[in-house]
């Protein structure tokens, strides 16, 4: 059996302006980055138009140890549908640097359904992220210098909320004093720094149309407020300019391909849990104007995952996907169904019946958009008969086809069944999209509406404080935005251990934040990691160049 | 009169690949980043063999606000060179993205004789500078990270050296406490930020032969002492192979064009004052395989750059010019004779020969290295023809040759004259080239040596504890080292203001810090800033993308 790095290696890669060509792109309308990756130039994407092809949503149930292959079925099916002879384009996100250094992991996919190349991508890719971080820590230097140089806009130091990023697991980095040892170096506060996936510039990079929405979205972070608690933006640094300076490389979408040789369009990475989780819009878009089918992911489970691609990416971007395919796999649903993770060989097909439960209930979340949906069940080595056969029964009881895909092991044609179902789907024209709530909403009735309806809490409360803040936002001009919904993703709750559908339980709002470039109010419900650290063995310390100067270790 | 931006723009750049192929490169032995830069693969480097082309080094005056010219005349040099049917390689350093939000500036080169890209040489480049702010801050994350679960190497959390980067001039990280916020976040320290151009694995990268010499370097490094005083290392904390894996693309050196189409590897960029300011070894080495010529400069003026190139890049990499090239300009060399900037419009043949006494003396020390020397008499509009003759009556009196360039106006037709007297130099076999000093020399011994013969003190004083500690590192195996000597590059002096050619002045040696993994050890003297700040009205105020989506404000 050959690993996913194994496998990744062995793809016969063809050079990345063929790939292009694919899309219909010339060799000018990119930039090469090597042989095998590239970037499609600004000019080729303004100059897109004609017909859009269809939007696929790939979602899943909540996440557990047991893995659901969310990205490896996005990869399958997009292979498959370029095997029926459909022109279909993959979009992802793209992998943070850090975390790669403290946990095995990242890949793009895995066994047969992979996206290469896998270390490049885990490592600095097209150098994506570090140009956030640049444009992101430029902003705070200029608000320190500022306030250096006299203050001229009363920033009040108590209240500077734009932190610094590094693409980096250190925790020590998570709560610091800068500006010690003097006046030469500014005036002392206390602050911290977050990872680059969760800098806000990683959202505005993945909502924005183009540069000039790229601009007008940096100047309008809120970085503090004034003594009098007036915002202080960016725009009021005169930062933006230069921030989108440092972003206009980043801006451009990354063409790579499938390991069978299908295009695949890699680009932006905001944190799933503080951020809105999905790919650019950038990229999006342009794969829409390029193919038939564009398949896509949105971070975690579907109940917040799917929730935030359809409320917030789909809102504030105009599209309108035509089917979801929601990934589960028999081991998944029998950690939901209360098995645990070392349990998980012997078969007990109650538990997989119990487990379904939050199945059907991200299946009725789904349709409650408007949307129609179809399961992909992942198939694992090991996966016993009789359990397929229970989630089967249980599919078919809820009126959605479930269908078994094998492109770990098959690549594209083991997921030839999944793409044709996708395709009856989405040519069936049942698609009737619409969000959750309007934009008119009140902020705090958006977020009583996603955590009754989405995450079905019998009670949202809110923290000291919480709701008047979403007043004065509201008063402050900023009701219309979406919201943010930032949570566990292991349960409906925010319990990460309560696995299943569970009922009745409170979700608390213990803060909101306001994300004014990004365009979204998040709510913040539990505990958040901005930054996380290293585990005791990092896998930095195995990660090394073998001796045919070859990755090891990352994998 | 063009702006160097609008030349820059102007530039008829030929596909890299074409320049690649004048070099004998094939497509397969470059990795492309956009169609105008490209990195030559580890493949290719390690392929190149047969003859090796000729070492000239440009150097230069102490720098005065007036400017002198060094990279501009090595770039002249080096078209001149093509055109009178050499082939010539440039090389030089990359510029730090951070101070370019500071001050206007940063080209590589000026008027005809640049380099292009210019905005991007500016900006991101090829990521190089990126992948070493992340390799560094690796290893602090792994240095608090082991100290976080249970500090196996028993680290003396009050000695650790190793700081943090970051390539953005940021006064308020100089000086910061980290790990605050309780036990999750580690144990709390007061350390800080360095800019990247500044840290120790920016010279590694620039001094490694090849991907096994740059992670034995990095294991070397010593980032900590133990509770008993023993040094801790990169390797101790099984750092180096990931931060390898981080740098591997980075250590490629980077292919780039003039606006005359000539080949140029721009590649590292170490601090001139702490760090030894020399493009890389592995890029030079590379050129010289690939031409009969290559054209370098060092930072700063000859007693620091030229001193550091030779003494150290030359010494560890076994590198020896064949000839070395002086820059001067009238205007800095009256300055050096005791004008005001704002005067130097008017006609003061006295204070050029009183100036000429700065050059006079770097004469003297580059003929102690026994390297043969011509003065590039860099011109500039409004030149007065009778101070022009003043310095050709003192550079004939000292028996060397001064040669006035035109290459910022003409391109490489204006330096035809130099590269002629260049190749005259070279070819006439007069380069006996050696070290100022054996690696045998005792480490004080070498800071005298340096201090006394090429900075002229007439006294050199250890603060307290420098002299045990340099020979405990003599004791530890490390007395071999060259030294590295960080001063101010205004003056021969300790003291900025002291121009021309002071003499019975006294260098305070005031700190000295081991760089085990860069192989040197760093002498400081006086003041030195290794995280600069922004001024008042930072150029990232102005700095935006225009209607046409091009740079502007950056230059």
């Amino acid at each position: 059996m050959q690993t996913d790095l194994q496998i990744a290696r062995a793809a016969s890669k063809r050079p990345i302006a063929d790939i292009a060509a694919r899309l219909g792109l010339t060799p000018d309308q990119i930039l090469p980055y090597g042989h095998d990756k590239a970037k499609i130039t600004h000019d080729a994407l303004a100059g897109l138009s004609g017909p859009q092809g269809r939007l696929i949503l790939v979602t899943a149930i909540n996440p557990t140890p047991a893995g659901e292959g969310k990205t490896t079925t996005t990869v399958g099916l997009g292979d498959a549908l370029n095997l029926l002879g459909h022109r279909a384009t993959i979009c992802i996100r793209e992998a943070s640097l850090g975390p790669n250094f403290g946990m095995k992991g990242g890949a793009a996919g895995g066994g047969r359904a992979q996206i290469v190349p896998m270390e490049e991508m885990n490592l600095h890719f097209t150098g994506d992220f570090h140009a956030i971080t640049s444009a992101h820590n430029l902003l705070a230097a200029m608000i320190d210098n500022h306030i250096h140089w006299g203050n001229a806009l009363d920033i009040d130091t108590r209240r500077i909320t734009w932190r610094r990023v590094m693409d980096m697991n250190d925790r020590a980095l998570r709560d610091t004093v800068v500006g010690l040892g003097g006046p030469a170096n500014g005036f002392s506060r206390q602050t911290g720094f977050d990872i680059t996936v969760a800098s806000e510039v990683m959202a505005i990079l993945c909502l924005a149309r183009d540069l000039a929405d790229l601009q007008d979205r940096l100047g309008r972070i809120v970085v503090a407020e004034t003594r009098d608690r007036r915002p202080v933006t960016a725009r009021d640094l005169q930062a933006d300019g230069a921030m989108t300076v440092l972003l206009k490389d980043a801006l451009q979408p990354n063409l790579v391909q499938t390991v069978e040789n299908n295009p695949a369009l890699v680009h932006g990475g905001p944190f799933a849990n503080i951020a809105h989780g999905c790919n650019s819009v950038i990229a999006t878009r342009a794969a829409l104007r390029l193919s038939d089918y564009v398949v896509t992911e949105a971070g975690f489970g579907a109940d917040l995952g799917a929730e935030k691609f359809l409320n917030i990416k789909c809102r504030l971007a105009g599209l309108s996907p035509a089917a979801v395919v929601l990934v589960a796999t028999v081991r998944a649903l029998k950690m939901n169904g209360g098995v645990a993770k070392a349990d998980l060989g012997s078969e007990d097909v109650a538990a997989v019946t119990a487990g379904c439960a939050n199945l059907g209930r991200h299946i009725e979340n789904i349709r409650s958009f408007g949307l129609p949906v179809v399961v992909a069940l992942n198939h694992f080595a090991g996966d016993i008969e009789a359990e397929i056969d229970a989630l089967r029964a249980y599919c078919a009881q809820q009126g959605v086809q479930a269908i078994l895909a094998r492109h770990w092991a098959e690549g594209g044609a083991g997921a030839t069944d999944l793409a044709r179902a996708v395709v009856g789907l989405a040519e069936g024209g049942k698609a009737q999209f619409a969000p959750l709530y309007p934009d008119a909403m009140p902020l705090w009735d958006k977020i009583e509406t996603i955590c009754t309806r989405i995450h079905r809490a019998a009670h949202v409360e809110a923290a000291p404080g919480v709701r008047a803040q979403l007043e004065a936002w509201q008063a402050a001009g900023h009701g219309h935005m979406p919201v943010c919904i930032a949570k566990t993703q292991y349960s409906f709750s925010t319990d990460p251990d309560l696995r299943g559908a569970p009922t009745g339980h409170t979700i608390p709002v213990r803060e909101v934040r306001l994300n004014a470039g990004a365009g979204f109010v998040v709510a913040i419900c539990g505990q958040i990691m901005t930054m996380p650290g290293l585990p005791r063995h990092p896998a930095a310390e195995v990660i090394r160049l073998d001796d045919q100067g070859q990755v090891e270790g990352l994998f």
